[in-house]
């Protein structure tokens, strides 16, 4: 489970050891972080990162093939997620140590930079494989952040972009060894710790208003 | 005229050895084309090419003046072209290995993906230079798959963009020379094969909702 | 004070020798320089540039803390300057010779085409640093012409780009030595000035209808 924990002005949000999908105690635990990182004060950012192979999977879809009734509900918490992520009023920054796919890269596209590993692991969207149309709300998030080329490519063509990949294509900011990733992330967003607060806050709120009122869209959340 | 023939998973259209420009028969031969594809079954991808110094040079000027009166109708069957195409539940390249301009490198821009013969040839749009305003339609179209620099640079100055240009600038997604062009879009078009179907129809239209918008609005095209 | 002087069918627009900030007078030259542009006749293109130390520093934040009862009518001719020279009917050209901050970035923004000085100063969007939130129509704005990254980055970091890095991250179309910059500028501008016309102002209008929209939105201009 997610786990939270601070180096002087940056706090640390580890997503877990294993594939870090988006099990509804999962997204409730970095809800509970993204408050505590919320409500704190003073100079302040956030990295997420992760142990192991995975930065996360994404949607956790053995709970919802169980779930299928709470099937919009489990989509409307997931866009919530995104939203409080895109929005959060301090700097936020990805290292991304392992394989990032579909929900997971999302998640990651919704940090202000992201920092990859560079020797291995992917970032994937998936969807058009494994047959999962992206809602309206996840294509504005991914088409916010990325070229339109770059979005059309990932998106249409499910391809897997490895750490130099994915910056030469500018979907994450730059790629490190391993060793230096966790390191990188946290000397950027301690950087930046002084940028928190309201006016960060409401310049990302309204930088991605449209995505946003689709990502917090609660009545058809599907399209 | 168009011509359209199957190589194992891979439809080819051929869009002539002319300037290829879009005449009504040209639009609706196009448009059997695209249905013949859709309607298929399993496993396919298309390509689309031509023969000569032409890719195609767009709206069909002759045939407008001489019937003015048609020209809202007109635009009106070029929008949805567009938007059938950027949205066709299968993958889609053109092989560009002569002139792209104006509609012709609209249509162009509909596609997944682009490849363009390096050593002759340009994609243009000429349109500020002929005295022809982009309809918003036609404008979302481009905006939409180029940077909003190249976009820019590429609809306020007329630039011909050769296709070492257009590669850099990320109109084209590569360049290569004119023996390998069309071995090249087959090769890519039958890795996506597999992609065909519902899900990345879906895809399509919920990247390009506004633009499809804009595009099937019959009642006010020229803007 | 802002200067008008024309060479040939170029019209240079020199904005000033101090800080260039955008009081009230200022900013009422600058839009009788713009008129005067627009009610020319013929082939013409405009350049914008400055002397000394800054191309412009923006918002006049002295006279806003004079006039605080004036912050929404002050704003709302910041946007319609911005308005009018997004959709200026000719080519517009900024010579950045010195620093570019805030508003003035902006203003740089709204023209077709960026020159910028290579070894000194820098463009910059200090508003999270300052504690100013970007009104919607400038955050349109900016996110309008620079790709999503970019955009990011600049509005939540206020990174200093110095030329080469902000020609790299596609900011401003190509970095000289300070020597050549007016004449490239002129050149540039003088390459373009036959586009003049009702045909440019239609398609940069139908390219920012929904920047133009917000810019021009008298009544919540602050958001």
């Amino acid at each position: 489970m997610p786990t939270l924990d601070r180096q002087d002005a940056v706090f640390v949000l580890d997503l877990g050891d294993g594939e870090n999908r988006f099990h509804p105690d999962w997204i409730a635990s970095v809800n509970a972080a993204l408050g505590e990182v919320e409500k704190a004060e003073g100079p302040r950012a956030l990295v997420t990162a992760a142990t192991g192979k995975f930065y996360s999977n994404g949607l956790d879809l053995d709970w919802l093939a169980a779930h299928s009734d709470d099937r919009q509900d489990y989509v409307t918490a997931v866009h919530a997620l995104f939203a409080r992520l895109l929005s959060l009023p301090v700097i936020t920054v990805a290292a991304l140590q392992g394989h990032t796919f579909a929900a997971g890269a999302m998640f990651s596209l919704a940090h202000d930079f992201r920092l990859m590993r560079a020797d291995r692991g992917f970032w994937c969207l998936p969807e058009a494989d494994i047959d999962i149309p992206f809602t309206p709300g996840m294509s504005a998030l991914i088409q916010s952040r990325l070229t339109p080329r770059t979005a059309h490519h990932a998106m249409v063509s499910a391809r897997r972009f490895g750490g130099q990949e994915a910056a030469a294509a500018g979907i994450v900011d730059q790629a490190t060894d391993e060793a230096t990733l966790r390191t990188a992330a946290l000397e950027l967003a301690r950087t930046h710790a002084g940028k928190a607060g309201d006016t960060l806050g409401t310049i990302k709120t309204r930088m991605y208003a449209p995505v946003l009122t689709l990502l917090r869209d609660t009545t058809n959340p599907l399209g």
